[in-house]
């Protein structure tokens, strides 16, 4: 809790999430399918540049428990702690829309 | 057949849905949440601005069949015909990402 506030008043931001931790995760996990700069590499899939970050979140969570199923990304969320999923999400929200 | 052939050609788009034609429908069903610009209003829905056409049309298709849950996507999507879907995918696809 207190870890929680001091990061979010360090960050100015309205986001306790940690967007910079998340750098390596989404270079090695996301960015073969999402692109380096979050626009998808293919028209299937969803470009996450400069989306909400809770949507972001919240898509993830689910992957992860299986509220929403997709094979590829549910074997990726399960190797995510919730606070990566966190970081992740406010990742790509930060990033320009549009690439 | 022909007729799509003929809308693709006069489009000079590689999809053959008609994205002016599902205006009436963004307004009336979408903008509400998402945004007039496709910018959503709430933090846990998400931009539909500059998303990938594919993508958005496959989440539709999804939401209508019950393969994607959410109650309100499934009536919303429910109400539409699988052009109607790709129309709006295409109007979606083609507003500037970020608003």
């Amino acid at each position: 809790m207190m870890t929680a506030l001091i990061a979010l008043l360090a960050s100015g931001s309205s986001s306790a999430a940690d967007a910079k931790a998340a750098q390596d995760k989404a270079r090695t996990l996301c960015a073969g399918c999402h692109g380096p700069a979050g626009i998808s590499t293919n028209p299937l899939w969803p470009n996450l540049a400069g989306q909400k970050d809770q949507y972001l979140e919240k898509t993830l969570l689910e992957y992860k428990s299986g509220q929403r199923a997709d094979p590829n990304m549910a074997a990726l969320a399960q190797t995510l702690s919730d606070e990566e999923i966190a970081n992740l999400a406010a990742y790509y929200a930060a990033l320009p829309a549009g690439g």
